[in-house]
């Protein structure tokens, strides 16, 4: 039975003057397999603060909105209401606006990849196509294969569906696709096989870097050899500092492919639209999951994203949204370059929003983020881009949010704290200090992207 | 292997020169468990036809959104970003904002339904709501308990999440809570129990009645004596046509109860923004579960209907809805009384949208529909309301959305299809008609709440 004193607080209990915590929540045998395992990180409370102002942020993996032109979006959201309120106010269809889906293959085409309209379901940003090809793929203890690290909601989306996530490592040319062949190789002969390959070939989040060309061409013959499925996920390619072009997996191999894509770095998070590009009968069940799920996509925020798309030079946005991001990152660079103690190694972004930085051994970068918030400055440690535990040398630097004039004030608090701390560890230990260990902080959580 | 021809579209192959349609889907032995039972039922098809114009449609669930002030939407929207357009535009936090939260709870209160911000878990509409806690519960057989019939949305909730529903039969009074008190005491015979409870206390969709008091008392006793949780989901319950208040099932046993509720049915559906009040272990999984479904709600919608809660008469909006919905169930009901042939029967809704209409024994609603289509009037067939696939001589008929002058014309249509169908049925089988059988259409989608 359930606790009855309603001056009690849930999980709470009196015993005497004195009020013990019990950990135990009084609902726990009712909850289905898939989130007894899951709760909150103490990560999560840190962010609470992290948002402070004194503090200089590289957690959240956010867009600058401030290089939003917010006058023509004023005008557009306006404009939605006075010529088409009624509609934009009502439900739509599950699949999504077909105007709309017209739309996005046309930013889709300015990034080279094919597509058409009909294979498109739109989505609550990225994040719903992860989670609705999740639970259109995944029964408990599949597994999946990822790039390691890999984005915090992906894992979110194949752990809650109660998927066993294996990592395929990366270098500075994204995933090693040898290593892939490796573990696919290992699976036929258990008998067993991934359900899907989750990667994100273009700027990576975390990781910052992008899959090469012959990765790519080889990751797609894997996927005939192995005839193996493929989720493609593409939020940042259009925020590219190098004007090098990559085909996309979908190009080379589409019908192994679902593809998912978002408004969220290009246009605005806040209108939460994304969208999932599949083979037809995948694209059939992805509807029907995502009726069952939340019935519809908003009009309100499709029609304003058509009306971005129609009035507006949304080409020329993203060429802003990519030159204040650009700048950033070199801002970032040069004050990693000056600040950072040596034995501290980071991957040069050729787009987006992050830098990935890898930190020596004796330093635990979970264990460090109190102290650095302490110091304002924060960032996310890098066990929560790995499912099994590891990254706890590593942590993620977004440099897309934080003003130009703050990043090497942020840059330089987090030097002279792995300053500190490594003369710490050489004190204790000389040259020979411990690795860090596998540990799970949990899901991280109010992030972003 | 997948087909590789690109000139053969999925499922298709080619024999010679014909070609045959394959009804195979190449990716079929790739979906989880949970998905292989989905497909889109025939009934979608012709709800595409029913939204021509020369029809009238009682079909889908749609509020009546020309009755908004819409001059009035237009300046909240434009206002939300005027002054707030870098927030609006920006990611939020995954349990809502704590200013929506709070005047959620305002809502709540002006039905008499107590709640503190902090319980709350803003969601997408109600659906997803209803989702969140089928993934948080139920487990794959697990057994739900819910009205007959009951929210085609909230079954393709359960169903997709692999529970099995049993339906507690209905009268004028709601949910017969004496037969689902011997449905638990059956249940505690076979050693199992009911994950949950699911009702749709007031102006139930589809049947458009609400339950009693005493019923609503004894509900509450019945989950304290078998310890069982209940899902209270209340889209409706400001739309009264009647003056009579009933205490909400979460007032009564508040520790038992997962409450929804959404400002589709007293603002608009177009913002996507519903809720759920749960206790606070559960609310903390709520959260977590929807973080890995899809981050966070559109900071841009809630923001609209924090503003439209702050600064429109929304009280009196909710009145002039509630008028335009009696008006129409009115004249729907003195359309029914004098179009419908002997032997149907319908309920007397006192708010709300829906009148579940009963058909004499030969008949079938689903088998009915396509003629009733060509005849210029649509509906739904019963079956679509049960998970058992029982409701054949069924159907819900919404007066909500057609315009007033058109209502009539619906049912005088209808009527005459049924006077003619009557005809058919006795001169074949004169008065021992067959019953109908039990048979799944599959969800209908579409059809809004």
């Amino acid at each position: 039975m359930l606790p009855a004193d309603p001056a009690v607080p849930d999980g709470w209990s009196t015993t005497g003057e004195m009020r013990v915590r019990l950990d135990t929540d009084p609902y726990l045998e009712r909850y289905a397999a898939r989130v007894r395992g899951m709760s909150a990180s103490e990560i999560r409370a840190l962010f609470a603060v992290a948002s402070r102002p004194e503090v200089v942020s590289f957690a959240g993996g956010m867009p600058a909105t401030s290089a939003l032109d917010m006058e023509a979006v004023e005008s557009v959201v306006a404009r939605v209401i006075r010529d088409h309120g009624a509609t934009a106010l009502q439900y739509g269809g599950g699949q999504g606006r077909p105007e709309l889906r017209a739309l996005l293959t046309e930013v889709m085409h300015h990034e080279g990849v094919p597509c058409h309209a009909d294979d498109l379901v739109i989505t609550v940003g990225g994040q719903q196509a992860l989670d609705l090809i999740a639970r259109c793929f995944l029964d408990p203890g599949d597994i999946v294969l990822a790039e390691g690290p890999t984005y915090v909601g992906g894992i979110g989306a194949m752990t809650s569906n109660q998927a066993e996530v294996r990592h395929v490592p990366m270098d500075d040319d994204g995933m090693q696709v040898e290593l892939l062949e490796e573990m696919l190789e290992q699976l036929a002969r258990e008998g067993r096989r991934a359900k899907y390959v989750y990667t994100i070939p273009n700027h990576q989040n975390p990781a910052g870097v992008s899959m090469s060309v012959p990765r790519r061409h080889r990751l797609a013959e894997l996927a005939e050899l192995h005839d193996l499925m493929i989720v493609e996920d593409n939020p940042y390619g259009l925020l590219d500092f190098t004007g090098v072009t990559y085909p996309s997996i979908r190009q080379l191999v589409p019908k192994r492919v679902i593809y998912v894509g978002t408004v969220s770095k290009t246009f605005a998070p806040g209108v939460r639209t994304g969208w999932v590009a599949a083979p037809r009968p995948i694209r059939d069940k992805l509807i029907l999951l995502r009726e069952a799920a939340d019935l519809c996509p908003s009009n309100l925020t499709q029609m304003i994203v058509e009306s971005w798309l129609t009035t507006q030079p949304w080409r020329e946005q993203i060429k802003r949204f990519t030159e204040v991001y650009r700048e950033k990152a070199e801002i970032m660079l040069g004050s990693l370059a000056s600040e950072m103690p040596d034995g501290v190694h980071w991957t040069v972004p050729g787009g987006a929003f992050y830098i990935w930085l890898t930190v020596p051994r004796g330093i635990d970068t979970s264990d460090l983020l109190a102290k650095a918030i302490a110091q304002r400055v924060a960032y996310v440690p890098g066990r929560g881009f790995y499912a099994d535990g590891s990254g706890g040398d590593q942590a993620r630097l977004c440099f897309s949010y934080p003003e130009v004039a703050r990043i090497h004030e942020g840059v330089a608090r987090l030097g002279e704290l792995l300053h500190a701390e490594l003369d710490l560890v050489r004190a204790v230990y000389g040259d020979d200090a411990p690795q860090f260990r596998p540990r799970h902080d949990g899901p991280a959580g109010g992030l972003g992207g």
